[in-house]
């Protein structure tokens, strides 16, 4: 099993009043260096067996097609997701 | 200026309709060899100057009391966001 993470964000000309609240929520907590947050959506796409250069393709596809709006949002990151913690951060079953 | 990455995942024992969903979506776009999709958060802090280690530890905090739901998410990255396109992929004005 393998793991391909996606990682969508707001375009920068959006406004993004979810983050604008969290920023206040945060100032509230003391963690006042914050200047600014941004809150995007993040995928973890599992296919069979090891990742594949057809996988990544196919997850940059996925990624602008229906993982995304790309009117409101930039795809910044198609990656596949290694190293010993993959399952745990995949959020799925090992 | 300098970003920092808060990635929030929902826990491997929660149900992800939302993920099926995306699944059922793909699978329709003829991408047949996703098994399975998660779907979290993923946030950009932007903070004064660059990121120092009590920025992160700051990160670490807000991640668990203002950024996820302890009881069905997992925090799963809190790092700082480098080299060129930072700006970019943390959808902020440069």
């Amino acid at each position: 099993m393998g793991h391909i993470v996606v990682e969508v964000m707001p375009k920068q000309e959006i406004l993004d009043p979810q983050g604008k609240a969290v920023v206040g929520a945060l100032h509230r907590l003391g963690h006042t260096a914050v200047t600014d947050v941004r809150q995007g959506k993040r995928f973890t796409l599992t296919v069979d067996g090891p990742v594949t250069e057809e996988h990544l393709a196919a997850a940059r596809d996925a990624a602008t097609t229906a993982l995304s709006n790309p009117i409101i949002e930039d795809v910044v990151g198609v990656y596949e997701l290694t190293g010993a913690d993959a399952a745990q951060t995949a959020g799925v079953e090992a």
